[in-house]
């Protein structure tokens, strides 16, 4: 009995188009002989089409998107300054839009440092822990405004908003992933300062920590976070954050466990009523864009958790492991495609 | 003609006494001969005072204290977890309360490797940046709530405040920084996504930068700013944001520079309306409190941005130098009273 998997594939703009690619590569060769077939929709989505049609995200879109069982985006966004994007927001429009919509309250980034990878760090040590983001709430809920705009007198606000319902489902998957991982949570806030805010995670940290007797929690804040990722960065497991923090974290996490290039992330509904969806934590970067530079691993790493989503553990496994050897082996430059096919050879 | 500062002392919790007198050794060596009296009153405030007396910071408190021309502080801050702390928020109701009443708008961070330092990157270059963090505006305003707390039905906002007063004040400081430095002005916020907020202070670092054309401007999402800091620290030179980034950023800063017990701050408010205050960025650290374990350089550097502050500028000069020869020859460990003598020694 054959399962087909449908994926909507949104290769988006720059880099995009070139990692999703290798992305590609991997999975159907990964999953040749796994008696599973991915049924792929391409979606032309992102800055281009915008300049194109001047649609970010349509409701027809979004309900096509929503059809599939998973989505594999690259990156979306266009050149930084472009006065013709001057009013549209690709960002908020079409990345958040399909992130609240598909409620993927679970923002998953694991890092860890490979072996062989560059890095900044003169001692990193043993780095491997995952940030479980809020994906849905925070300070990321787009409830601001501004009066009197452009003006002297203008005053803009944006309003965090923290629900122990949104809290909670989060941290239940945090605890749950830690107990399968090195039992250890570390909630991450501003508890001093955010006391609204950082009250209602605390508290629900509390309670759920206390179903979970055998999970070691700790406390950090924000600013104090940022300190231990570059001077004991082993000390982490499981990180669990707000929106915000977790968007500041883990690109700094990435930076330290060699860079952007490698970092993989999953928007995940864990409750299944939406497709979740997997991309690289880089952006679009247009000025390398089209010239195969780009480093695909990150697009590649986000085919595993993809994969580990949808129960392929097996094929995960490989995929994680080819990139591990690819990385340990790496000497000169190699283009996009000379990296995917790299790492596809070493499946 | 002699000129007399009323200087008001808050040595505070924790390790701030023992760094706060080292501070003072330095700052009664540096200004001996100098023609400037420093007329001191120690101010007993923070968790210790306020277990005592049930009192953070009272309406008498906050006028003798403004009454002063400038203010040292320590550190201030109970044990966390201490449960006769649970309801007190000594950094909201002592701390913030300072920076807030006393208009403290800029609060200025600068970042700089002294040859010697101790950090945690392979190849840091040359560091040598000022974070200009807006400090009376922005998440840190105090403005939020929550209803049904305690429930499953919880809701916690937070509200970020940003005007165009505020704002316009400190990028102006910003960029007349810049102008005597290395004229180049970064602007870190996350415009894609806090669109209200971002788009304030872009226009106005926009407006004023049209006001200085040999300052070069720049622009970084508070996430790329991080991954920089780690990987290109030398390519900043001013840094303006807003209180939470500037809190994040400040410590990330601090930790690349050699750690925090290196980094000092001053909270200012240029218009003289109130008196400084200076401060090392380090906490209280109760658990090596009353030990002599701390560096209180963080604490001496803090004095040097103090004497800028009342243009005693050839004795900053002097406490800098010293604190930079002091770190270039340490080798064992020292006792926070041996460091505080080997830098006076040296001025
Ligand atoms: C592009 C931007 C909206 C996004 C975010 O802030 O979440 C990105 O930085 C990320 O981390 O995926
Ligand atoms: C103690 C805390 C309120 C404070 C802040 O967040 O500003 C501290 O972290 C700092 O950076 O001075």
């Amino acid at each position: 009995m054959s399962r087909v998997v449908k994926l909507a594939v949104i290769p988006g703009d720059g880099i995009g188009p070139e990692v999703v690619a290798e992305a590609e590569k991997v999975l159907d060769a990964v999953t040749a002989s796994s008696g599973v077939t991915f049924d792929k929709t391409r979606f032309s989505l992102g800055a281009a089409r915008f300049l194109e049609t001047g649609d970010t995200l349509t409701d027809d879109d979004l309900q096509a998107i929503a059809a599939h069982d998973a989505i594999l985006l690259g990156a979306v966004g266009g050149t930084p300054g472009d006065p013709r994007l001057k009013d549209a927001n690709i960002e908020r429009g079409l990345l958040l839009k399909l992130r609240f919509t598909l409620d993927h309250y679970v923002n998953l980034r694991p890092s860890k440092l490979f072996a062989g990878a560059p890095g900044p760090l003169a001692n990193p040590g043993a780095i491997d822990f995952v940030v479980v983001r809020e994906g849905t709430e925070g300070p990321y809920v787009g409830n601001g405004g501004a009066i009197r705009k452009g003006t002297p007198q203008e005053v803009a606000n944006e309003t965090s908003v923290n629900t122990a319902f949104g809290v909670e489902r989060v941290v239940r998957y945090a605890f749950d992933l830690a107990e399968r991982r090195g039992k250890k949570v570390t909630l991450v806030h501003k508890t001093n300062v955010l006391v609204h805010a950082g009250a209602i995670w605390q508290r629900v940290v509390n309670e759920v920590a206390a179903e979970h007797p055998q999970v070691t929690v700790d406390y950090l804040h924000v600013d104090a976070a940022t300190i231990f990722l570059v001077t004991d960065p082993a000390r982490f497991d499981v990180i669990v954050t707000d929106n915000l923090f977790g968007d500041i974290l883990t690109d700094l996490a990435g930076a330290v466990t060699g860079g952007i290039g490698l970092a993989a992330s999953g928007n995940i509904n864990p409750d299944g009523a939406f497709p979740s969806m997997f991309e690289p934590v880089h952006g679009s970067a247009p000025d390398i864009a089209g010239q195969q530079k780009a480093d695909p691993t990150a697009a590649i790493l986000s085919v595993a958790l993809l994969l580990d989503h949808l129960g392929l553990g097996a094929e995960a496994a490989r995929v994680s492991a080819a990139v591990e050897s690819d990385i340990a082996s790496r000497t000169g430059a190699r283009s996009t495609a000379e990296i995917g096919s790299a790492i596809t050879a070493l499946l």
